[in-house]
């Protein structure tokens, strides 16, 4: 046999590979900020463009807030893992699709916010996020059908799979509401991101 | 003796490297996804606008997909490897030159592939999967030459081979259909992507 | 439990990811070195394009510095931890946003420093080389009360933290003079990475 | 003390990071091949669009080689570390530096090597080159005065020495022929990136 039955041993190179796109993922976030070109002209005129760029900033820490939270989890739902399987290889692929996919609604929303593309920009941002909470429940339960929990991982896990299944109810919101209303989706994914920080920051 | 003359035991840097070129490869590729420049006259025209990048959407999660197939393949080929050669670190720098390649012909077909262009699209894209199907299989080969596999891999090395064996068959049909008919070419290239994850899946 | 109330022993994962942050970061700068647009008209005329250029190289040499003695430091004080607990993931998260957004600051410098804009592009850079100041203050403090100081760390405290918090007295300093006199707050940046450069080579 | 005065063992953060460069910037070289933008007037236009863009194949290719052969010999060098001082991370961070320029003079000479500004480029490319090979060998010196090889390392010592010494001068004759001939300077460069790959191809 080539490949072993059972689940692979060791998560070294599953956590450097998802460490690296994470890592890349949040980096290329700051090539969405675009330095205003106004040449001589500049002066008053370069703080003017400066500050008027608020949605970008915004954009920019809420997909930064988003992408570090995942890291976070990731690297506390996989220390409780003592190995791979293919599936879970394929579901984590998932989770690492969505995150290469955030620079580009996030710079969506950034342009067209205050224009009345709105309402999409605001409804591809929340599907995506909605995305991310299903991927991540994907990995979940991927693992624990594969059996790859740690012993004294499985006490605890009625209560983490209680906090997993909230994240895609609560973004299916966003989803809803992002077309008739798109700062409010926006402003939920935010909010949410905020919240599920200090959750995080909490345990 | 500053170079043992045997194989060089470990490959962490060498996963390591690769890791890192896997990740930014992948994660390059949502810089393809341009968010359309409508300003003000936005509204029905960004929904329209994102609807008729699709060719970008497929070009995205086709690469996307291969590049995630190379790396599960890449992490269990090295499982089974016990060090490494200077070829081996060659026959490896080849495959990591065609994987960065890849955001090139993607970009490439996803701008042309509705146009007049389609074909000389279609063919640089297939002759780059060919070039991943071959330098796959040169790695196989120079780990087997260079007797780098571990004892317990040998027994499955005939079954291994064939894998191997028909992938450069396959893409090389994509490319000679490639130029005469674009889509079918192309077509080919993201089915066998879909075959070998599946392949891959089931193991 | 599924958490450990205590520290988490162990900061591969947080290494590796900060690494990644790091490495890309510091590799991104590049981009904003920009190839001067002159078709056939080249000649004496690319020669003196270059070299109008100054204040961008200066800009990416600055920044590289700065990353790389972060990088430096952030080596050393993990050093001295003997694990990490989630604020700590939180307050390292906090640093690397910094850095991923060093590219922005430098490439505003870059292209506003000769021209009336230069206070409001100096401001943003000092300002922004204050936060990674107090970023690494506060990584410090959230490690020092998490108690996870490795016991023979501890007799140091006192001078390092001396060391520490020196950086945000002085980054503030360039924070105030930045608006009046552009040059100097940048000028007083640059000086501070190759002072703190020529620290910790000293140690 | 915080820091013990000999060198600190291991060199798995330094490694990592280092590696991280390495990985992005040989995979940003893949930007600098641009997809023509042809719009609907391609068919045979678009091959011959791409067929005049070889300057920039050709300079991606030796790039790509160029790196890849660092990193080769990198690793080569540092498996035979035990350790490093803060100077040995200083010297490495100027290679690293230098690394991350690559992509600059890449870009440079493949839009100047057919026009009137090719000597401009070449010099520059070429004097890269030449940095190149002083911070391998600085590394290289600052790891033997740090006395930083392990024991069975030593005996090698004088035959590498000399092949690190050819470098420098080899790149130096690059550099001083660069601006009157152009594609001589670049050529000595393409070169010897192929004959250093060889030589460590052999060893």
């Amino acid at each position: 046999m080539t490949e072993p039955s059972g689940p692979i041993q060791g998560n070294a190179r599953l956590e450097a590979f998802s460490d690296g796109v994470f890592a890349i993922a949040i980096t290329l976030l700051v090539l969405e900020l675009k330095v205003p070109e106004l040449g001589e002209r500049s002066g008053d005129a370069l703080r003017h463009a400066l500050l008027a760029q608020w949605p970008a900033y915004l954009g920019f820490l809420t997909s930064f807030l988003t992408i570090l939270i995942i890291w976070v989890n990731h690297h506390a739902l996989f220390r409780q893992l003592r190995g791979h399987t293919r599936p879970l290889l394929f579901a984590n692929g998932l989770l690492l699709l969505v995150v290469t996919l955030i620079p580009f609604p996030t710079s969506l929303v950034s342009s067209y916010i205050l224009t009345p593309g709105a309402g999409t920009a605001a409804l591809v941002y929340c599907t995506l996020q909605l995305g991310l909470a299903l991927a991540f429940n994907l990995i979940w339960r991927t693992a624990y059908q594969g059996n790859l929990l740690l012993a004294d991982a499985h006490s605890g896990y009625a209560q983490i799979r209680r906090g997993y299944r909230l994240g895609p109810v609560l973004y299916g919101l966003a989803v809803l509401v992002a077309l008739p209303f798109p700062l409010l989706g926006v402003g939920i994914c935010a909010g949410l991101a905020v919240f599920f920080a200090a959750l995080s920051y909490e345990r």
